[in-house]
């Protein structure tokens, strides 16, 4: 929040973001609800409607009210102007670049400048750190480059689409759903003259927009007679559009690759392996950081709706009859926004919750999933995330995917509102199944038994002479679909068998019964001892969109203050040590041999320290020099005023102490590695208002 | 090299190595010449190649010689059984894995699993640590997903290609040369009623195979009646396969992109923010890390030509006219094997130089490369690259790109020969001329003069009037040609004009001559007061595979020696703690609550330490677990013998130490961040030959 926000604007944005929440949480319900398809439900999900139309009304009396407040600026105009100081702010100092900028670009692709890339790299070395170090994950790193196999058995070949649109003259393409969005909001912002029920339909179109299936899509853009945009001509019926960017392996042109749209399956190929390098042992985690891809229709929302950008996962692999964790006791006294599903579809806002509480209650599934909510809760907050715009919001039933055991988002808000940011998913064993039917080599776990168990096991034995005799050729299908029945079919065989000597019995192989007798088959439950328990893994995943991680950071870690004169606003990134791009700035006061003779020394210690850091001799006030590198959130900067000892500032407090030119790196050193805090050096070194300080 | 080599041995393989980079040296020498391809070189080319005749000839002895000493394995199968014992440990310990290998893996395609996934981190965060930060430089972060018009300016899509042949009737694709190599080769192998004369004829082709056009190697196919080698069909015609991996951009089919094949062009494209960035001064480096992609047609060399990899580049940009560099006197006195050009003309082989003398020699044409050829040679030698086995190769004059300045390869051996692995190339300015022309953004520098200077310039005034009188129409184009001309051709129609009156000139876009008298153009010198130079600087790129390197790396790092029983060979990875994938392991000696207590205790201070490791609780005998961690490559273990102290031991010289558990974490900090050496902490802490020792 910008500093010069007053605290009622505050307390009206904040009503603001939670009517909005509130809002959000309806329209889910009304999806969730519609998902479930029951008639029962119909005239709940009406009520949630005119539930959510209310809340709409309510959030724009909020807004307005926040308009008032700011002044002609306005709500989502506040929002937007913050946004702008932002971004502005990025791209003047590089953090980004568009792609391919001198030649105009192309949607969706961003470059990370000097101080973004130095930002990304301290983000994932501490995800490495507080990840993968920590808790002694596999870390793999697999091309992006993969073939159609295995995208095919991971449902992307089918399944990862959007709903397109193309104009029929000049075929430019458009998401469906955003021009049927975009066509309901000008109307219902616009038109004078719609009628109540009109505008209730609209409202409602918005509402259930995102389960629209591709004929409801069609008919509702031929009812509203939506053009293309651009040119006013006729569109086509809607179709989907495979989000992946295809390509071809090797000089055939026959086998079908694709930039992979995450990095999950990359680990799941790989179980076998690492489940025998991990010892035969679960559970176990393996992690990934690498690039994704994903080729939006027409990109928007700038920054988080990107076709190319950094993710990192962990594929934590379960026993699925026993998924505590040892160390959900050192997080299970957290207390954070939670947002369930029950509190989502009663319209309520996020409530702060003890996670121990969330998993003994059952409304976190399972120990494991809520020791990765906690992690991930650490992990953002020490980067700087805001945790009054941290909520973790669980996936209603009509979001998951019918396998998925249970599922949380780690949401953040920004201008942009609330922003999934992290998925944490207890997807049971559905990916490791699907390689392995696809595969043949079968991905599963073993569990040896302390002492055998007696286990009683079905035994189907087709007397394959008998049957021969009888369907001659298909005596094989017959054979195979004998074998293939399951403990019911079986049984009911046998005492048909046993009662009638005979039984019809359908092959579908063959597309016909056949009569099956008594000598043809034996069947019986016979008591075996097993050894081992064979069985597939739970796969528990959180997945972090780390650009959108960084862009939420930059939101929340911007702030401007006035400049000693007050004639101007400086911008300042709050970034921890950590995150911060460079540690500190080296600034010689004036230009001259000492001085400079010093500053390299200082130069020397620092590098040799690994802490990077800037030497800035430019001839300007020292001032100036503070707020260039407040403005890239460089959290010290060490003023060379003598030959022998020099000043040390603090970015946001601005106080300065005063540290001898030997010690300056290992000061540094220990506030960037977290082992001293300002207050710390504060308390040890001698404070310094010294001339330097009045010119800022 | 495996320590069981004998020195004589030793002798001979590096006799061999000599032998083999002449004979390489002489194949080099011969496309050179070839290149230079002046009528007067003949006789020498001939020459060259009867000396590489010989060579090749004393090569074959000396391997002879080889396989004579080493026994029935052979120089070349002594190679291939070493790369198999190094290449299965790798695959073994989870190194490399072929990638999607559950789906029968794509050739040129391998992930790195946990070991090789951290070496690969840590080699990449040392190159971060030793380029970037030491020298300052400004890292960026670009998409792989490249519109085609960047590619084009670049020169990728037109030149980015492989000579390749398809099977007439299966349509399997073959690299021309390859096939042309193998039947080469297999012939002077095999063949033994080849005629000498037919002989000399294979290895010129052999010799020359590189610089074959697509027309004079479907000659040869054609000639030497080469057919596909799995089906024995006729071969297509060789034609140009380029090696990008295409991709559409967007969802209308119609942007092509492709995956980038390097990662200069990234930062080639944000030249000019960069330049403001570092505040419109000269020099300065950008770095990049990341994927590149190549679809090679069909993939050889295992680890070492894939079709993806990671990238790590540098370009400096320099003024053209101060190519000097201050820091090059730090290392202007390494002194290290270098192969100039001169050396591989002449057939010998590379020769240990002093880097500042090859500089004030010439040998390499300016500090700024001088210095990254000395920085690399740092940086691979504190990685574990044998010194013994890097050389850097100048390129002949026909491997250079006509507007390089200098170029030079590090290339380190391996069991597939000598690998470039680095190439420093002074590439003038070329990249950014031509992202200039293509773009219309003037990719360029300036340097303010302190006090103006004067010029003479052509001015060159065209009388409108005048030639719209005389031309009509055709006017503009006049008046273009006219404003193009060089200071030559305007000062020769100047002499003209004031001679004769008038004169003939010819205007290419007319297709003819016109007549140009005094009146209709004012031509003359002028002296004019610049402020400022504008140019276009000059690019040094050091480009670094990463992958090759680490592979090489692997094979420097490998040895084996027999267990304590002498039954068996261990394989040992002496990586420096720097490169090592995990720093330490933790053994409690055998399984009970107080070690099990006190390996806890050292877990949480190596942890917190950030110190990658391992617990081995296995039930095993300490010597096999120590076997198990060298293969690995960790250099210290820590055996916990004792509730209140450890042992500590060095993978290499297996010497232990006895060290309280409270200094575990500090004492292997300290050698693993290189402040103490491990003949540092031996001579602090008490040495132990204890028990555990003599299970080994």
């Amino acid at each position: 929040m910008a500093s010069s926000t007053t605290t009622s604007e505050d307390a009206l944005r904040r009503a603001l973001a939670e009517r909005q929440a509130a809002v959000d949480a309806q329209a889910e319900a009304v999806r969730a609800l519609k998902a479930a398809g029951a008639a029962a439900a119909k005239t709940e999900v009406d009520a949630s409607v005119e539930a959510l139309k209310a809340l709409k009304v309510e959030a724009g009396a909020a807004a307005r009210r926040l308009q008032a407040a700011v002044g002609a600026g306005g709500g989502g105009a506040a929002r937007e102007e913050m946004r702008q100081a932002v971004v502005n702010t990025l791209e003047r100092k590089l953090f980004y670049i568009p792609s391919f900028k001198i030649y105009r670009g192309v949607a969706g692709l961003y470059d990370y400048g000097p101080p973004g890339c130095a930002v990304k790299a301290n983000v994932l070395a501490f995800w490495r750190q507080h990840f993968v170090l920590e808790e002694n994950m596999l870390e793999v790193d697999c091309p992006c480059v993969t073939p159609e196999v295995v995208l095919k058995a991971s449902g992307h070949v089918e399944k990862f689409t959007d709903l397109m649109v193309k104009d029929e003259k000049t075929g430019t393409c458009y998401r469906a759903d955003h021009l049927l969005k975009d066509h309901c909001k000008e109307k219902l912002e616009k038109d004078l003259t719609l009628s109540p029920e009109k505008a209730a339909e609209l409202k409602h179109v918005l509402a259930v927009l995102d389960d629209l299936s591709a004929d409801e899509l069609g008919a509702k853009i031929k009812e509203y007679g939506i053009v293309a945009p651009d040119t006013k001509n006729p569109l086509s019926d809607p179709y989907p559009f495979n989000l992946m960017f295809q390509t071809s392996i090797g000089p055939t042109g026959l086998n079908v690759g694709y930039m992979r749209p995450e990095t999950a399956q990359g680990i799941f190929v790989n179980f076998k392996d690492l489940y025998y390098y991990n010892g035969q042992k679960l559970p176990f985690a393996a992690a990934q950081i690498g690039q994704a891809f994903r080729n939006e229709i027409s990109p928007r929302q700038g920054l988080l709706r990107v076709r190319e950008f950094t993710l990192a996962e962990i594929e934590h692999f379960v026993d699925p009859e026993d998924k505590s964790h040892p160390k959900f006791v050192d997080v299970a006294d957290l207390e954070f926004l939670m947002f369930p599903r029950e509190l989502q579809l009663s319209g309520e806002s996020a409530k702060l919750v003890k996670l121990g509480e969330a998993v003994s209650k059952g409304t976190v599934n399972n120990e494991t999933l809520g020791y990765f909510i906690g992690r991930v809760y650490l992990f953002l907050t020490r980067l700087g995330i805001d945790k009054n715009r941290l909520r973790f919001r669980q996936h209603l039933p009509n979001e998951m995917a019918h396998y998925a055991a249970d599922c949380w988002d780690a949401e953040i808000e920004c201008s942009y509102g609330w922003i999934e940011c992290v998925g944490i998913a207890d997807r049971s064993a559905y990916d490791l199944r699907a390689h392995s039917d696809k595969s043949g080599v079968p991905l599963v776990a073993h569990e040896k038994f302390s002492k055998p168990r007696e286990v009683e096991k079905l035994v189907i034995v087709p007397s394959k002479k008998d049957l021969g005799l009888a369907f001659k050729g298909n005596q094989k299908m017959v054979v195979e679909a004998l074998e293939a029945m399951s403990e019911k079919e079986a049984m009911d065989m046998k005492a048909a068998l046993e009662s009638k000597g005979e039984t019809n019995f359908q092959v579908c192989t063959l597309g016909k019964d056949v009569v099956i007798t008594k000598k043809m088959v034996s069947i019986s439950m016979e008591k075996k001892l097993e050894h081992q328990r064979v069985f597939t893994p739970s796969v528990i995943e959180p997945s972090f969109g780390i650009g959108r991680i960084i862009y939420c950071l930059f939101e929340h870690s911007f702030y401007t203050r006035p400049s000693k004169s007050e004639e101007e606003q400086l911008n300042v990134f709050r970034f921890p040590p950590i995150v911060a791009p460079i540690k500190c700035t080296v600034f010689p006061l004036v230009k001259n041999q000492e001085f400079d003779d010093a500053a390299k020394v200082i130069d020397k210690a620092l590098t040799t320290a690994g802490i990077s850091h800037i030497i800035d001799t430019t001839a300007i006030s020292i001032g100036r020099r503070y707020a260039r590198t407040d403005e890239i959130g460089v959290p010290f900067a060490v003023t060379v005023d003598s030959a022998t000892s020099v000043t040390i500032r603090e970015r946001d407090s601005k106080e300065q102490i005063r540290v001898g030119i030997d010690e300056v790196a290992s000061v540094v050193k220990q506030l960037t590695d977290g082992q001293s805090t300002w207050a710390d050096v504060s308390f040890k070194y001698p404070s310094h208002i010294g001339p330097q300080g009045d010119q800022e």
